[in-house]
């Protein structure tokens, strides 16, 4: 190309699930591929869904625009949901709908954060926010994020630069749950310190049990210090619908709404009511598919148990698991890619994560039934064996 | 709020058309609102796209994630249409599928534009670029864009910071139909200088007659300094599917493909199928609604004949008129609230589109029956008589 590329943009690696689906070779094996490098559920949404979509196809009005927030029923859908599901107090008018919380993430931050700012994350975190960061110029100060994040190691790092302290909960790449304690604490600093706690909860349908995932959507003025992001993309199995929310104060959202007019325009008009649709009535088919997750799930921690495995489970929850590959001599990167080459076993290594992850491995064990989960620990230990 | 926004987005105003609407005063008139103010056609889709939306519902994978770029056939499909509709020779691997010219346009301009570079386009402007624009942190430069953009006026204004030419053609607000002469020299020009050409032709089908609407995808090396933005939204009356496309370099796309994955992740399923299926087969459909917004030019262009109308028709085309209002004591705003408020007449003043623009109005007639030109010139008379 003769033209100039923005070097901000350019630095940025390519999303890395397109390179890994490269290193999987046609083997002579005869045995089907493992893929769990994407958080992709394996099972179709619901069929009813299916149908609300047909009807909705010859619904008059929609195939015109939304408002840039979304429909209102949509909105004021979400916001009872919220209120609902963390006994906390959420008003439609705290509620944008965007295109998936990918969007949501993007439009959210760049509301708050321009270049030569800094944001405070949990390494292992998920690669879509550090590289929407990178692209604005924004800086990525770490923490630990293996286990808890620790509200005193994130204190240290803020400084007249920084924006927010950004979480995703349950938590892409580990699975680890934050407790409401930690959460809590770290809204209180970010309140504190005059920052947002900026929290991706993707996957908080998938939590253990029914209890609020935090308290600060009970907490009187959490308006002041929180911008909730969400998705419809896994709990309903609708990826490809492009569906998430913003949950934010009114004068937060005024900055979103001219992001969102330049990003989108407005969500998919279909898209918003199919949504809708799942909120209302698809409550008890979400819960069906929970309890099947919390089955692979148990699954999976037991056959991690297998004599003779030198992988560790680090941490496993919602859709991923963490492991520790046991190879001294090789990155992660070269256990992911002979994993796939040799083992047919496609998983996403530490280092696509975050620096200091060439140990470990994301399992993304959504696309895996039960019993594949023997299957699974085959493989790995197969891989030990030279 | 307590934490702080982002000061790039703030300084940017807030979408007009949410402003506009609440300019509007139910009056004791008792006469219907014509609502003039957003280039939505008055038309619906096709009731076959929404057939086959109804029937796509059900496809086995609909509700799953695409490619980021889109899927295959539509990327293919929108390829041959260009080739075929611009003379040219664009291939799969040039298209990105977006969700709209809007977020084609944001993804474009992110991936050769960074803070502190500018970009040279011609006033009146469509709002949304210069919003992206300053949220990016990126200079707009202004050139005039009454009648034909002046290829050595922009070529003053070029320096080592400037990464495009941004074009609008046929224009939103003006309604002019840039010359192929006008595009070809301006692309030649934006190649000597190692810049880009972008061109959002979003209306590039409601131009006049089957001619190529520019000769630049016929010219060898078009990748070198050319980026091509659609919409699928106006020419088959699909806005609320959100499907548009970047048109570029494989290397550029391949930083486009970064940002769409942030920005994104995939344009909406079921939207990419309808949009395929638009192309493959509605062709005659879309024809048919061009014929009329023909028509309905033809009759606005009679209508603004009226003996006594001071209101002049200094551009029009596509789907907007641009119109010189003839009071030397009133801004553009004051007259179109004035108009909104008091004659049931609701347009977009001049000011919304840049600066100078005070004396006029966009007039967006896409939403007017063909019969609706003599009462839109009946409002404009009687907003004289005082």
């Amino acid at each position: 190309m003769t033209y100039a590329v923005n070097p901000a943009v350019n630095r940025v690696e390519a999303p890395p699930i397109m390179e890994a689906q490269t290193w999987v070779r046609p083997g002579l094996r005869n045995r089907k591929l493992l893929n769990l490098c994407q958080a992709v559920p394996s099972w179709s949404c619901a069929e009813e869904l299916d149908a609300e979509v047909a009807r909705l196809a010859h619904e008059p009005g929609i195939s015109l625009y939304t408002d840039i927030y979304g429909i209102p029923e949509l909105r004021a859908a979400i916001a009872d949901h919220f209120s609902a599901d963390y006994q906390g107090k959420v008003v439609a008018e705290n509620v944008c709908v965007t295109a998936g919380c990918n969007q949501a993430f993007a439009a959210a931050l760049m509301a708050i954060a321009k270049a030569g700012d800094n944001v405070i994350l949990p390494v292992p975190y998920f690669f879509n926010h550090t590289m929407w960061l990178g692209m604005l110029g924004v800086e990525a100060r770490l923490i630990s994020g293996l286990g808890q994040p620790d509200p005193a190691e994130a204190a240290k790092l803020i400084d007249d630069r920084t924006r927010a302290i950004v979480l995703c909960s349950p938590n892409n790449p580990t699975g680890a749950i934050y407790s409401p304690d930690t959460i809590k604490a770290l809204f209180e600093l970010a309140r504190a310190r005059g920052i947002a706690l900026v929290i991706d909860e993707t996957y908080k349908d998938f939590r253990d049990g029914d209890a609020p995932a935090h308290p600060v959507f009970a907490i009187e003025g959490w308006e002041d210090a929180f911008i909730h992001l969400y998705s419809f993309s896994k709990a309903f199995a609708m990826t490809g619908y492009r569906v998430g929310a913003i949950t934010a104060s009114a004068p937060v959202l005024a900055e979103i709404e001219k992001i969102m007019d330049c990003l989108a325009i407005c969500t998919t008009h279909i898209s918003q009511r199919a949504a809708l649709f799942a909120l209302r009535e698809l409550a008890g088919w979400k819960r069906g598919k929970i309890a099947m997750m919390h089955g692979r799930l148990a699954a999976l921690r037991q056959a991690f148990g297998r004599e003779g495995l030198r992988y560790q489970l680090v941490s496993s929850g919602a859709l991923f698991a963490y492991v520790r590959h046991p190879f001294a001599g090789e990155n992660a990167k070269q256990v992911a890619m002979r994993l796939a080459g040799e083992h047919d076993l496609l998983c996403l290594p530490g280092s696509m994560f975050g620096p200091g992850q060439e140990q470990y491995l994301r399992i993304a064990f959504a696309n895996a039934e039960a019993s594949d989960m023997e299957t699974l620990v085959d493989r790995l230990i197969e891989s030990q064996g030279r």
